[in-house]
Parts: C-alpha cells; sequence; structure tokens
C-alpha cells in the first residue's frame, strides 16, 4: 500500500504486547514465501487496521478473499494461542465461513466453547485502531478464560 | 442408481425409528427441486449404504463432491436435531472440512461440546448397512445425552 497515512506508529506501545508477538508469529507462519522476512512488525500488523476511510473504498457487498481470510484466522488462531499459554489447556479454534464471509469463530477448550463470535462482512475484516485490536482480543481472553474458572472440569474433559 | 441389489429393504424396521425419519426430513431440507418427492424412505436413504463392494469402486484418494457433503451435513444435522429433541436445547451442528475431506464436525449445545468427530476421507462417507449408520447414530446420541446430563448448567449457558 502506498499511503502517506502512517496507521501503526513503530514504537507504538501495543507492538511490545504478548497478544501483538503471536500476531505476528502467527503471520509469519501462514507467509511461505518469506515476505514478511525484512518487515517491521508495524508493518506486518498494518492490515488488521481499517480506518473509516479505508473501510468506505470497501464494497458493502463483497465475497472475503485468501489473504482476507488469512487474517481473520491470523487473529483467531493468536487468541488461542494466549488462551492456551494463560490456562495449559489445549484451545482449538475453528472457523466456519459461508464464501460470502458469513459464520462463525470458535474455540474449544476440552468440551467446553470458550468463544463463539458470530462474523460478518469478513471481506471488511479490520479494526479502528491497533488498540482498538488489542482491546477486542483482551476481551475475547478475558471471557474465555472466565469460562474456564467457571467449568475447569469441562476445559479438562 | 441401477442396481440389482437391493441395499435397504422397503420393510426394514429401522425405517420407522425417529432417527431414520430425521433423516428423511434432512434430506427434503436440501432437496429444492423436489427430486425425491415420490421417492420412498428407502430409496432417500440408500446413498448411505455403502457396501464393501460399493467401497472398494471409489477410489483411496479423492475429493468428496457437494451431494457427499450434503449428505455427510444431513447425518449431523440429524443427530443435532435428535439431541436437541432429547433435551429440550438448541443443538448447533457445525462442519469444519477442507476440500479434500479431512476435519472436524462439532455439536454444541450452549457452551458445551456434545460431539466432536475427527472425519477422514469423507469422498467415501457412508456406512456398511442402515443398521449400522442408527447404531453409529444411537451412540453419538447417547454420549452426547450424557455429557449435556453431566454438565446441564454449561449446556444450557
Amino acid at each position: 500500500m502506498n499511503e502517506a497515512v502512517i496507521l501503526i506508529s513503530e514504537d507504538d506501545p501495543v507492538l511490545e504486547t504478548d497478544f501483538a508477538k503471536e500476531m505476528v508469529r502467527q503471520m509469519r507462519a501462514i507467509d511461505t514465501y518469506g515476505t514478511y522476512d525484512d518487515w517491521s512488525i508495524a508493518k506486518i500488523l498494518e492490515p488488521f487496521v481499517l480506518t473509516k476511510e479505508k473501510k468506505r473504498e470497501i464494497p458493502v457487498i463483497g465475497d472475503p478473499d485468501e489473504i482476507t481470510l488469512s487474517r481473520v484466522k491470523a487473529f483467531y488462531n493468536a487468541i488461542s494461542a494466549l488462551i492456551e499459554k494463560e490456562c495449559g489447556l489445549m484451545a482449538v479454534p475453528m472457523l466456519n465461513l459461508t464464501h460470502e464471509g458469513f459464520g462463525r469463530s470458535l474455540i474449544t477448550v476440552g468440551k467446553l466453547v470458550v468463544m463463539d463470535k458470530t462474523l460478518r462482512d469478513v471481506h471488511r475484516f479490520g479494526f479502528a485502531s491497533l488498540s482498538k485490536m488489542k482491546d477486542e482480543a483482551d476481551k475475547l481472553l478475558s471471557v474465555a478464560l472466565e469460562i474456564i474458572g467457571q467449568h475447569p472440569k469441562v476445559a479438562g474433559m
């Protein structure tokens, strides 16, 4: 993207968090051709930031492409990895989307559904800012950990 | 199929069970063009029976086609419907397959995963006989109901 606007500043403190590190790890994992090898963290995470202006440029109705889908997967995989890190039990993400970009994202730990999100308009997947993305991840993570805390037996099944 | 072998006999007692009725309901639900309208129950359920001989005719490696996928969905949807009927809570099926026919089938009730099955070689989906299919469904159903019975609070979440 040849944009003058910097969406994520290189010294953003969010880039130092576990969440950002996990996100980058997930993005690098799917980077088969090593395109990101010499990219900065900010540059790798930039496509996740979708300002109002950028969002307006994307048509309201559209099918998500492979790159957008891989980002959605990276986001929920990162949350799974963080849940796993916190509770020590395996967290399994599952993404179910129609080709139109509607569907569900699920994370299970044992027999417990710790996250269940309905997704819409996935072709416009993105967050207003990096910190908004982290807020969303933190929220999902804390809800998941709370559910696990309430039902540790089911999570261990 | 112009086969001399009758895979399901018209007076098979299994055809009278709730399971068979639900399976037919599911198959009719996806029958957009009303092809099955004047078919007997035995004829509608016949493609689910895959004898050893028929299985041998299908290559070991292959991608499942839409018709096979719709059958897999019908089977797990039927199990969901039966779970729902028994426990009175909404059961949600979710099928996640790669185009090669590997993946998972999941049924959740509330925040509880009541069925979680790894699927392989879905292009060869089928059962040795109608009663084998019912056995498998009964097993999945009873395990699911047992899990719900153990954790009714999580299932009601």
